[in-house]
């Protein structure tokens, strides 16, 4: 299926957009415009993209991501839209008070006989930056254990602009050791971030990922993705709970209790975040925050850290950014099953790059640039770390299947980034430095 | 089975070792030693180990790794060795000459109506360091295509000495651009290396790993194991020669014939041996060189470099060393089938640590040290490499599985360095900073 | 964390129960009982089980499947409940209007500084069979495409009823070609199953499983994890869809415009169920109808036919029974994507098996006996599978795990299920055959 | 590389079938033939395949599989072939007393600076089936434990004719309970199929399969590959050898010394060949009898019963067919390690396909056909056998990508045959009935 379903909330979210969208110009100077479109399938409000260039009396553009040329006759316009297998959308709608109304009849290339026919109604986007970005101060107050499109946001906020916040940790403890909700790594959020549609990529830069308590929980085992049959037999009987303290004058972590090998083993904190999200496309349902996918999640992987920015795609209007699942330090695939769990202060930018597709989570450093793959298996997550790390070659910088070919080749560096959870996590890391000589002549 | 059959010119080498071992003291003193056993099982011959200690007329030791107890009688000894399922080696033999002769009757634990004799001779192993160690320089002239315990050894050398050599590129040409040999990966080797001997380590540490010629061999596609369905058909038409220009004087690559996009780039070299081998067990057949296992073999990481110390188990009498496949340069994986492939000038020393069994290959730098997982997978190779280096943690240090899990939670570094080949490998690091503070009181 | 949040719906449902439970005994006799506990965690409600055995001032039993023993004092209960890992759950309630009414402190074996206390309620589980059981007649209006525990049920049912009614097809179109909903596997249900608590296993048997239109809809494309590098490029412009035409009298079905060499091609028709689920536990989150796990789901197995029993564990008070995803005819694996998809008839009959677990989803056959392992990759689906017969074999023959060895070693057959969703699926069967001698005499 | 090394030993019998060819007619005539190439590449024999088509002066054809075109000049002959990847094979021969003997210049597409020139000698291959097949009565003497082009053919037979010999055991054991060589899957071989070439399929049809003795070998444990972590606690224990009796005149196999539970349980035998093989590849070395490959090998899959028909790929000349490691029954996957191992009687007839390439092992019953995929996983072991079989519909039946979708989409059958080998093996199996069909006017 090509529609996605669109909670009710947002429906109004996008009127509200429109509303402060202001007055609007003559029809063909209106139409000429990014939509978002809100439709009904059989009780379920999807929505999507319309994108028109219009010139005189001709339309072209995108609908729902498929190609589609039409008319423009008064305030009606007139399309028919392809899709790759040949299915097609013929699109009637009319503007009237800002916005678009019409029809679309959709019909499978290989089965003519069952079209389908729904209504719409589409609102302008706008993308609109402050000339002064605000910062925001936010105590949360509540905690979500669904990256769900359903959630009501928490907070509204532009693109530019800075937020200042907790997490608590895996468990639903705060940085006072009060436990506040049931565990599963309870999320702070979501921030409805203005202008991001879908279709767009959410940027995220974390200015700041610190310690705020002096305690992390962990557990003493290894997972089974890590554990072949004979380790499994010696760590049958591992697997508690264990305190680790923070130090976090000095940054560092070292068990309350170790056993007699472990009495000075000390370790360098390195906070991360466990889990950040963008809301997943709501017609998928709404994955709990142990999950991950395309949109993020529960990504455990430890190079996301203070100074680090994050791509993430955006699904539903306002994105819907989660984060949570705060780690003191974790070494590669969280192989305890939790990492050293512990509430966090964050503070983090938002920005939004408008149509720009982002089909896997993608993270950047000072010195890298990291392209996740996340899947079922670590084959299946390398190939789409590899998969999505290639796409992001060819659109930065052009270069054919053989030039990607022979940059990774030379430049690849895969991190094994989680494997405790049920998506296994790869990561296909490029050095910057590398990136560098890349773009010739002709790909400018 | 526990048997491991013996190519005959290691019986030879065998008899040999024993010329060397000198005059033989009275029969208790003579016992109290350690052993080369050769023995013929139906046609196949095989050797092992036998460990006696020696009090008065009771010995005990091991017997292919099997535990026993029994008794000295003039110059005969008695004894049973029993496995871990049951199955119980019952031995007499007589010393005479030096040389321990006699019988062996198997019986399985479940099976005792089937039981199976046959007849051993055994050689005392001697290690005997030299006061100054040998530096050799050797040109090879021959080539091997199998990492076989059959191969005659080139060279023979002691623990401690070094070697200065050359290897030949994956194809089989050499530094002046000769083809030498068939390509898949010939092999400079096999070097005995004295008193090595199954059940022990060996070390070596590789000095110098220098380019020695302008140019490398390589392909523009991407392996099976890095492409999903999409980035297969993306790249269907890729995976061509290409060719690297080497720079020696500035230590870096760049393409001869270029792309557009390609045209400016450049990549530091950093040369590494893609194999490096002991002979496996003859009993399992003679690996084609572009394989691996236990004994190491075509392992292609990237930090087998110079200044690297390999640790690779010991299977048959003289180790039987192989090393080749210089890369100038190799993303982690070997995403193209071929890194950039080159002749190496190679220089190393080897060691043994006796009696010490090293399940897998295992590599140290400066840094790190590092634990290789092999697998038909990259799951399977990641549990491979975990328990790996949970044996290595151990055994040096004592840990208990809890804090082994506890040291991985916080310190595990996991890179991909194989998937070009029918093995994947993943290598797990441990930075020796946090090794540092592992030794209790307790532990030493 | 070892609860389990439950919807406040459930709350009234419980609450239902009690009202028709009946006047309360005597208060040692209304505590010797199995009780369905709703704690609230944070704003989460949980729910879970309690088994009391009471001896005169004695009792003992399980809370939440954690061993206790513990005392009655009059109308107070107190006793320490230990999970596996040593933490502990301190109970004291008391029995009024025959619901208990108490509180939990919880605390971690590792971290007894960090106790946690909640309250709790609970009511009687009553297990009553009606002398006849009733025949429903159900046509759905309403279709879910999430596996809930919030979705409000469609029918309340007894153990022993059967249940007549239809599904749609995986795109939402009915018997009659209408679309009733967006597509994605929309589900029949949830049908609330009276005396179904956790911890019980829900048996359903499908009586009737039949053709209700002449056409299905399908792919003519290969799922990924069916094509290797080389057949993905062979495959890169299949993916389209093709209908199928459903000859209901000759139990066939054909394409309805097929390609040169497969116009005489037909396939005889074997109506299945690709989902049958009960709601999982919701503190997991609601799973789209597109995803499987322990309480079934998507799971897309060919031999879920007429005349197939399901066990599926019970997680939630109700059962929750959702079914769905009808195909026409299925190859192993679902090569597809879509099967052969089509709305169908169905008649079942329910029962529940008290206080008996099924970690994953049984399937049985009047020859078989059947397994299913769910996976990200089909090896771990296999080892799933493995694990899941073999716990069967061991609750109901009592087999010991070399007895296992030995039972599997010889009457093995393992069955692609899935490869076309999340998760993978592999099914072990055993023939029936096979098992009647399996029970000794000691195991009577 | 393109090249395949080839033993000195197939040297001689190439020489052999030459002078088997009787005279040799005109040059034009003797040259429009198909030839078994050798050659010399740097110390490694080779061979490969030249068939050519001439007419007047123009030749064409392929050499080692790449197309040429070129031409006849009196006994000369000189043309180019092109490889898939733009390399090229300049080759310039000439005819003398029926041999073909030249020279070849190789040139990469993208490395010209970098040719290789070599020398061959070609002789002519006969396909000449005898008028009345002979049958073998053939008692083995020695047993090989490599797949090795190298073992010296202990027969000799022309397609159509029949061999009964015997197999050992997977331990070396006969069936009269002797021990004749080392364990491993030791093979009674290699067969010389005389006419088998390099590109053919090797048919051998298993006319009888009987056991010949009353006891077999196995263990009473689960496979690395079958069991899970928690599973693999439980099994800690087992994997111990056990003895199950034969029962030859009611064909069932039952525990010597059952436990409890399994004193009653017997199981129908159907015994199987755990190996059947072909040579493989010379040049890619020898693999020991415990592993598999496109050559077949130890494929352990338990529908090679009496009946079945092998098709197996033929990469030396006369194929050298090896046969062992009889399974008196085995269950899906060889779960124990060892099925029940034991030694049997076995007829076969063999015959040759020319020119039919044979991508992996395939298998025909009386119901099905079956393509056997092998890897390193159950996931790469699944793709190759979707793969090996739409090779096999589209060369046989001509369907297009598509077709061969919707055949598979409706017909697959998946099962598992291996599991407790290097190689995991997948099975795809096609009803014949669903084939019957295909065929349509226009593929004819």
């Amino acid at each position: 299926m090509r529609h996605t379903a669109l909670g009710a909330t947002l429906l109004l979210l996008a009127m509200t957009s429109l509303t402060q969208a202001g007055k609007v110009a003559d029809a063909a100077e209106a139409i000429n415009s990014h939509w978002l479109v809100t439709a009904d399938l059989h009780g379920t409000p999807i929505y999507g993209r319309l994108d028109i260039e219009q010139q005189g009396q001709k339309i072209s553009g995108q609908f729902y991501g498929d190609q589609f040329e039409g008319s423009l006759d008064g305030n009606a316009i007139h399309f028919v839209a392809k899709d790759s297998t040949g299915g097609t959308s013929k699109v009637d709608a009319a503007l009237k008070s800002g916005l678009l109304s019409g029809t679309v009849v959709e019909t499978d290339a290989a089965d003519e006989s069952h079209s389908e026919r729904y209504s719409f109604v589409a609102v302008p986007i706008r993308q609109e930056h402050r000339a002064t970005p605000l910062h925001h101060e936010f105590t949360p107050s509540v905690f979500y254990r669904e990256f769900s499109a359903s959630n009501k946001p928490v907070l509204t906020v532009n693109p530019g602009d800075s937020i200042h916040t907790t997490t608590v940790d895996a468990a639903g403890t705060d940085q006072h050791g009060q436990r506040r909700v049931l565990g599963g790594n309870p999320q702070t959020g979501p921030f409805y971030v203005q202008s991001a549609m879908p279709g767009d990529t959410l940027v995220v830069h974390l200015t700041r990922l610190r310690l705020n308590r002096d305690y992390a929980i962990s557990d003493d085992g290894l997972v089974g993705r890590a554990t072949d049959s004979r380790l499994a037999v010696k760590m049958k009987d591992a697997g508690k709970t264990v305190i680790w303290h923070l130090d976090i004058d000095n940054g560092v972590a070292s068990l309350q209790k170790p056993g007699a090998h472990m009495a000075a083993y000390t370790v360098p904190v390195h906070p991360m975040l466990g889990c950040i999200a963008t809301a997943p496309e709501p017609s998928h349902g709404a994955p709990n925050t142990g999950d991950s996918g395309s949109y993020g999640g529960n990504m455990d992987f430890n190079e996301i850290v203070e100074g680090a920015t994050l791509y993430l795609s955006v699904s539903v209007p306002g994105a819907l950014l989660y984060l949570g699942d705060g780690h003191a330090v974790q070494g590669d695939g969280e192989l305890n099953g939790n990492a050293l769990e512990t509430s966090l202060d964050v503070e983090f930018t938002v920005d939004v790059i408008p149509r720009r597709r982002t089909p896997g989570p993608r993270v950047e450093s000072a010195s890298h640039i990291m392209a996740m793959g996340l899947g079922g298996s670590l084959d299946d997550a390398f190939k789409s770390a590899t998969a999505n790390m290639a796409g992001w070659i060819a659109e930065d910088y052009k270069l054919t299947p053989e030039e990607i070919a022979e940059l990774f080749g030379t430049a690849a560096e895969y991190r094994v980034s989680e494997v405790a959870d049920r998506n296994a996590g790869v990561v296909l890391k490029i050095n910057k430095e590398r990136l560098q000589a890349l773009r010739s002549k002709d790909a400018n």
